[in-house]
Order: structure tokens, then sequence, then C-alpha cells
């Protein structure tokens, strides 16, 4: 509404670009300007969703390799302790969803065709970055107390194994609970784009 | 735009009332009973926000209860472990947190007056749940592993008490996360309201 002149476009221009008009100002005011911001806003989201999905399918990727290499025999094996099995198994899932997201993401990007219903894509990212989010903490802070006891005993390459990857871990959190912010975004706007 | 005779509406009634009809056909389409099923919404998701607030602080609150009374001598007093001092430390976080959010909620319900501007309480409101959440998911899976190697030795009083303290834990953590998403919900809607 920035110019007073138009403020009955019905008896101006009665006709289909009217209507468009009409529309944006029920969005919030402002037209054309209103929504270049808007693009700009959603394309910002969208490459803040590819890059946080991005840093969480490497952390976890490291947190995996990590873990899966830390073998030492005896008692330092990571599969004598259930935390660092959990640590494993939930790296494993967080490395294959954020992979998958920020693949399928980036083709959709490079090729602009959607692989998906918009509508029930809002759904899927929003619960499985959540959801993701939600073990990748509760995996992390399992093996938290036992690294914690180990390494008052002793400190070696085992212990300083874990711990590297249970703090890649937690990185990996930080990743997937802004992408299921950014997400939570996107899910409760696409009813009004 | 149901109806096909109105997709020029600007020549059948340039006047004040057209402008309504429209903004209220841009939400959604349907007029009165469009706001009318808002408004049932919204007292909905209230209500939601409460019931799942009020659970929340019940279930923190008797986690709390439950892990503060937990000392029964010797090597069986939950503050000889820091993940049990974890839990305890979370239970009373939440229980504050859920208690002075369920009451304001309350207060708001009775007397109809809102105690904070809306836009920074729904900041608010929205991070705070979304935080105590994780630190209760946290708090509870960094106790699991040592009270499941515990009840592998000796199944007693302490171990049973420490494993309900944790699963009203969880509970209470299931809790924040439904207000959590209601709160995600309200924050991204509000400026449209």
């Amino acid at each position: 509404m920035s110019n007073p002149d138009d403020s009955n476009p019905e008896k101006v221009t009665p006709s289909a670009p009217a209507a468009v008009d009409m529309e944006s100002r029920a969005v919030g005011g402002g037209g054309v300007s209103n929504i270049v911001s808007r693009w700009k806003r959603e394309d910002l989201l969208k490459r803040g969703s590819i890059a946080s999905r991005g840093f969480g399918f490497v952390f976890s990727f490291l947190a995996f390799i990590i873990m899966a290499t830390n073998k030492h025999g005896d008692r330092e094996d990571f599969d004598k302790y259930e935390e660092y099995r959990y640590v494993l198994a939930i790296a494993i899932l967080a490395t294959l969803y954020a992979g998958l997201q920020a693949l399928r993401q980036i083709h959709e990007l490079s090729t602009g065709r959607e692989m998906f219903s918009r509508q029930n894509l809002a759904v899927v990212d929003f619960f499985g970055d959540q959801i993701v989010a939600y073990l990748l903490i509760s995996a992390a802070s399992s093996a938290v107390p036992l690294t914690n006891r180990m390494r008052e005993g002793a400190d070696n390459v085992f212990t300083d194994a874990s711990a590297s990857a249970i703090s890649m871990e937690f990185l990996a959190f930080f990743s997937l609970a802004l992408s299921a912010l950014i997400s939570g975004y996107k899910l409760s706007n696409q009813s009004y784009i």
C-alpha cells in the first residue's frame, strides 16, 4: 500500500493483474518488493536447509568412521559397550538420513524439479529432522558418563577416539536441530504460499 | 474463488466489504465459517498446549521426587553417580519451567489478559520448550546404561527407583516435545493473525 492512488485498484484496472495485486497485498502489503523479499527469504531458507543437512551429514559420517574403527583389542573394543554400539547405530542412521536429504535437495536445486509433492515432503522433512536430532543427542549423552569414567582411570587412544566420536555426534545434533527449525518454519508456512 | 462469476469482483461491489471478503478468501476461502474454524483450531491449540505442559510438569515433578528420595545408604545414594545428579537437576529445571508456563497459561485463560506481548512470548515459548525437551532426553538417556548395568548385578529398591525416575523423565520429554511442536506452530503463524 505504498501508493495511495492504488487504494481503489478495481476502478483503475479491472483485469487479471489487479487480482494478483490484491493477493500479494493480502499476504502483507508492499506489492512487488514484498514478493521479491519473500523469494529472497525462501532462497536463504533453502540454502540454510542444505547447509545444515550437509554439516549434519559430515559430522555424523565422521562419528560413524571414528567409532567404527575404534577397535584396539581386549577391553578396548567399542562393541564391548552398549553405549558405543548405540552411538554407532545412530551415527549410521543420521549419515544415511542427512546424506539422502542433502542429495535430494541438491538434485532439486540443479534440475529445478521437485521429486515429491511439497505438502507430504514438508511433514516428512520436519518429523525426520526432529526425530534424528532427538536420537543424536540421546546417543551422545548416553555415552558421555562411560567415557568420563574410563578417562579417570586411563587416558589412551581408545578413550580419545570415543570422546571425539561423541563430540562429532553432538555437532551433528546441532546441525540437525537447526535443520528441524528451518523445516518447521517451512511446514507451517507452506499453506500460505 | 469457488464461484466462477466472482472472478472479477471489482466490477460487482467496489466497496469496503469486498476487500474484507477478498482477505478471508486469500487465507483459505469460505468467509465466516472459515473464521469460526480458525477460532476453534486456536482454542484446541491453547488447550493442547496447557495439557501438554501440565503433563510435563506432573511427570518431571514425579521424576524429581523419586530421584531426590532415592537414598538408601552406602553405594545406594543417587548423589554418588553423576548421571543421577544430572537426572535430578534437569527434573528440577523442567518442573520449574513447565509449572510456571502452565500457571501463566491458566491465569491468562481465567482472566483473559495476556501478561506479556504475544510476539516475544511465542519465541520464548518455542525455544524454552525445545531446549527443555532436549535436556530431558539427554538426562534420561545418560542414566539408562548405568541403571541397566546395575540391574544385571542386583535388582533392589535403589535400581527400581532410578528406573522409575528415568521413565518419568522420558514421559516428561514426550509431553514437552509435543508442547514444542504446538509452540512452533503458533510461532510461525502469529504474523498472519
